[in-house]
């Protein structure tokens, strides 16, 4: 039996940064704590990054994750945003490297395909999948971090941490492979 | 008299990082120290990120600035060379963040204005400006830490050190009120 992860998963934005964290338990994936960081109370940009930069940090300090899934678009409407984009990633990255946590990179579409086997899914279409596969408790800001949790799920199923050791590519080959996991 | 303060300068790249660290003791700016951090060796994305990040945080450790000036264009060419020097920048600043060093922004075109009085100067005039104001005994990769001296006493100029207590707004104003300290 491969041994247990601890995943954590981030989407980064420069207005708000969501993030879940997943114990794969017993073959099972357990919800550890998901939520979102707020950032647009702060007005300076440097602020902002030094948030994002102390709360994962302090994530990864009390979680003290194996991994770090992150969902990075690679697209995006213009070269400032992207920028800035690229800068909320670098300190949430950052946090993770010092710590010596390996960093995983997903695409939102990757990220989508992964969870619900349909790339162009809704944001609402992965959190329903999301609350079949793991049980959530918590209700509030829910789907402001959903991406997060989704990217943490993402990477679970391509570190092919199943018990069987073969590699899961997603929801699809999930179930196929574990049909009495999947919750009616 | 103003207290003394060491500014780090950064001139953040996906390949190349220069730094130039000065200490403005006296009224003169004095050179700690310059270089580059090559990054092309390393193919991993990540890991050029890891090294970005201990090396300016090891830069602030060892020589202690009081402020952070970075170089930070905010237009490039396409979306994923901008989200990439995003991250490169992002590391960088949160290694700052991290020791409550206070950064602070500089586009190319101020930097080569403050510097030389010209918005479009190029990298030699820059650096022949550069090696006017402060003495540099070393020669070797000079060019590629340039930039980022640049930015560091770019700060200097408007961070308003000068004996007087003035806003020195750039290159012009500091030899027209500190005739005597320009070398010829």
């Amino acid at each position: 039996m491969k041994p247990d992860k601890i995943i954590l998963g981030i989407d980064p934005g420069t207005n708000i940064m969501g993030y879940g964290i997943i114990h794969n338990k017993n073959n099972k994936i357990e919800l550890i704590t998901m939520g979102v960081i707020k950032l647009g109370k702060y007005s300076n940009h440097a602020l902002k990054l030094k948030k994002i930069f102390e709360r994962v940090l302090a994530l990864i300090k009390e979680y003290k994750p194996d991994e770090l899934a992150i969902e990075a678009p690679f697209f995006g409407k213009n070269v400032q945003s992207m920028l800035k984009l690229g800068r909320a990633q670098g300190v949430a990255m950052a946090a993770a490297l010092y710590q010596d946590v390996p960093i995983f990179e997903y695409s939102p579409k990757k990220i989508k395909q992964s969870i619900t086997g349909n790339g162009n899914a809704s944001k609402e279409q992965v959190a329903a999948m999301l609350m079949s596969l793991i049980k959530i408790t918590e209700a509030p800001e829910f789907l402001d971090a959903t991406d997060a949790l989704a990217a943490a799920v993402c990477h679970y199923f391509q570190k092919n941490i199943g018990d069987d050791g073969d590699k899961y590519t997603g929801w699809k080959s999930f179930v196929n492979k574990n049909p009495g996991r999947v919750k009616k």
